[in-house]
């Protein structure tokens, strides 16, 4: 056994439905006062986790899922929490980061052997499945730092919660915020569901499961390697997007500095994710001409209106022979570009997804997850969206019906440390 | 342009909504009284669709999708027709069948390029994508046998609607049957949500989606050559299954004869849908030896409880210290084994799902999308879900929420053949 490992449900009780109370999970480790021992009660080893096939490091200075390179599968997560001493949330975060670093390891719950009295304490549905390259990232919403974990004080000023922004008047509360986000994605949907649901499970009796999304995005498999991924409009979607290699520009853009006012946020990034409603049966009828006008970009080869080429440089300024910008004063391009947002940037990291027919008008109900990160949402997410949700010629098509603003701590240094081990010291006397 | 190419959608109208009405897209074949052609008002060459990598055939004696290996994703459709006009259904088949075919070859609905002033005639999203072994897998279910079409007549025994059976109680409509099937299974999601998202384009003014299902599933990457999935109960499902180089037992059990009522189903296959809920958070609770012993099986290897390994030889007969059956009387191996059930076997193909949180309870939504295939639905799926469905431990922990039962015709011979033709012959003078 060389991982930490979460304490198990209870190996008998009164009811076999005790586990789903709760009280058996926190019994062991708030009982025996291991809370403010570090990491929430559990049994800790230090070595780091082992490489396993296809998987990304789970430890560092950063969470992993922000700058890796995005994998084809997505679960979303929004949880509310119920309890009301941070000591019992703190268990859970311990719990959470312990599970998180073996299944991005490849590895389950627990490597000891279930007792045939016990619930077992890996779901099991990903055993003998390789790491898939999941990633886990989590985020603490707005709404944690209200009055129940004495943590008004640590909330940083860029997590103030989103004004209702231009074109975001339907959004539905039942799919948006919520006090934590689990972010899973993986090459394969039942590794992402595995974590979701095993992470959830741990939960019980601390937080309960707001809403989750389920999501996929396919690089193209033609041309030098990886090609950009394309979204249900049949567009390639992120030509631009801020690269996993370019450590400058996500220092620049994407993680929190020592300028944050609030210390256990340097290293973090902020979450936006919104959930963007396409109506696909109106674009299906739209001509090519003005597809291809709305997003600025030729359709097959993602170049933009005034190239050749899909990583063409963008000329704003050519103009038609009717006098008129080729580049659309209205297109999406222009309206998202840095170069037109005195060089705002974030990194987008969205995936597609279907949910099935929308009720009742039985159309496809499917869209766009749109997540990104960045430094700081008031100047990066909002002030876009601020412009977009004015303008764009793509608003006739879309509809954002989700949304939610998290802060991801930075990564867990070794195992050992747990999500928002920071933002919790002082609160688990 | 080597393949058929379904005609497209109106190049101008006075409305870009005018495709939606169906009325663009059924103007070619129809007014051109082609229906009874052959092959719908499509033009149609002869060869033979090019192998592309990683696909499937799609010409054949059987529709492929039913015999072959379960790929990782699924999207199952359900449509009801709403044309009263047989022949619009037929035009509607056969620009399916065209498509289908192309689909399957990893190419889009067409190759020629969209004209600007045109919506573009395949909706992009798989552009340099692989056809990602597609395969799909068309069905018509009882309720296109009604008066509308005149094929009371061709109607087989065989696909009688099922009686509500034992376990089926709160079985949804919206969420069952349906005029018409696809079941389109890929290994990519992107790709199989391209191909309903188009089918189900191509039927606009003919047929409305009724409901669908994302599923998915993966074989374990160990042991030698793919082994067998696991359900989210975390059990190994469909270790007796048919496998597909059985041809005999697909002959017994799988393939329509000649023996059958109707001609026009020899050579074609009944699919039974059942959407099955898991109570995952209850099963999560219970104990491991109570959850091996509702299946009949060791968790973690698959083999029966008599035995070591996944494949060892079931014994029923075995008796513990006890003096009880070590294979419980009511476990799910016992009452679902041929030898249990005179001999009764059917193909499973079924599908991992979660549809996010149950709404109102908040707990995961998540189960089987169970699919077989069978010569005949009266003696096999329903013969042993009326034993499953009294008996069986693990209903318990299942609740059967959707189902349905189609007839699907046999493969396409070649280009021009298309879904149903010999069903609807002598419908369309």
């Amino acid at each position: 056994m060389t991982h930490p490992e979460p304490d198990g449900p209870p190996a008998h009780g009164p009811s076999r439905r005790r586990f789903l109370t709760g009280a058996g999970l926190l019994a062991a480790g708030v009982a025996g006062g291991a809370v403010a021992g570090g990491a929430a009660g559990y049994a800790i080893a230090d070595d780091p986790a082992p490489v396993a096939k296809d998987s990304v490091p789970f430890y560092g200075q950063h969470q992993a899922g922000i700058s890796t390179a995005a994998q084809d599968r997505l679960m979303f997560a929004a949880l509310d929490i119920t309890a009301t001493d941070p000591k019992q949330v703190a268990l859970m975060l311990g719990r959470w980061s312990a599970m998180a670093a073996r299944f991005c390891a490849g590895e389950p719950v627990t490597s000891a052997p279930t007792k045939p009295s016990q619930p077992p304490l890996d779901t099991g549905e990903t055993m003998g499945l390789p790491a898939s390259n999941l990633t886990i990232t989590v985020g603490f919403g707005p709404s944690m730092f209200d009055d129940r974990f004495g943590l008004t004080g640590k909330m940083p000023a860029a997590l103030k919660p989103l004004e209702v922004l231009p074109g975001s008047s339907v959004i539905d509360p039942a799919i948006s915020d919520g006090d934590l986000c689990i972010q899973a994605c993986a090459d394969d949907p039942q590794v992402v569901f595995h974590a979701v649901r095993n992470m959830v499970r741990a939960a019980r009796g601390t937080a309960v499961l707001r809403w989750s999304q389920l999501g996929f995005g396919r690089a193209s498999a033609t041309g030098a390697g990886q090609s950009t991924p394309r979204n249900l409009f049949g567009f390639k979607d992120g030509t631009n997007n801020i690269h996993a290699d370019n450590a400058t520009a996500l220092d620049d853009y994407v993680w929190v500095g020592n300028e944050s006012d609030q210390d256990w946020m340097a290293g973090g990034s902020y979450l936006v994710a919104r959930k963007i409603r396409m109506e696909i049966e109106s674009w299906d009828a739209d001509f090519l001409s003005d597809q291809e006008r709305i997003f600025g970009r030729d359709k097959s080869s993602g170049a933009p209106l005034t190239g050749k080429k899909e990583f063409d440089t963008i000329d704003f300024g050519a103009k038609g022979d009717n006098g008129k910008p080729i580049i659309d004063v209205n297109s999406h391009i222009r309206l998202a570009a840095p170069e037109q947002n005195i060089g705002t940037k974030l990194l987008r990291r969205g995936y597609n997804y279907t949910d099935g027919q929308h009720p009742g008008t039985g159309k496809l109900d499917a869209g766009l997850f749109f997540i990104c990160f960045q430094k700081d949402p008031r100047s990066q997410f909002a002030a876009l969206q601020t412009k977009l949700g004015k303008s764009d010629l793509l608003n006739e098509y879309i509809t954002h019906v989700g949304s939610g603003l998290w802060a991801c701590p930075p990564g867990l240094a070794k195992a050992g440390d747990w999500y928002g081990k920071s933002l919790f010291a002082g609160q688990l006397k």
